[in-house]
């Protein structure tokens, strides 16, 4: 997908307040499995530091599909064991897209509208 | 600040090519002072891991201080460098928040609205 123009981006921005991260990463693995099987799911884009602070993005079609996985049981469920467990702190930001554009190395940049030349 | 409602979000999901940690670090952080210095500045947020993917979020008052930091001539120039020497790839969504709210374990639930109990 080139463009994001009018996706909802959820910016999921935390602090892990301990290291124990093969249990983290097995559930963290296992939440993006299921966001990947949820109506209007278009992508999710992860990084976290060594310094245990970590920005997550999750990409869908439109607000009702964001809602939905919102209210998802199991995604709920985990939240929970998120705060019990995880996280010193966390902020969501729900977003729409205005514009979004790419580059890559090897292709230059990629244009939103697919009828101009690459 | 604990609401975001309104503000420009802008992700930028990159991937670095190289290990070249130390004269990466200083442009990113420069360029963060930078940015810290312009109108309409509500933050940035970063995170890269070890495999080299990173996700940094620049908050904004509005568009118009988006668009302005983007025309930065040092911020054009450092965005040359990127191509040229430090990103494989990367994808820029400018975003505007719908809503957003914070948790954290010392506080609980951070309500956007002030008047609300926390």
């Amino acid at each position: 997908m080139t463009d994001r123009t009018g996706q909802v981006a959820v910016i999921f921005s935390s602090q892990r307040r301990s290291d124990d991260e093969a249990d983290y990463a097995a559930a963290a693995a296992a939440m993006d499995r299921l966001a990947a099987l949820q109506p209007g799911y278009c992508g999710v884009d992860s990084a976290r530091g060594a310094d245990g602070f970590g920005i997550t993005v999750s990409w869908w079609a439109d607000e009702a599909a964001a809602l939905a996985w919102r209210g998802h049981p199991d995604h709920v469920a985990i939240r929970d064991r998120g705060r019990n467990e995880w996280y010193d702190g966390y902020e969501v930001a729900v977003t729409t897209v205005g514009r979004s554009y790419r580059w890559a190395r090897d292709r230059g940049n990629i244009p939103a509208d697919p009828s101009l030349p690459s």
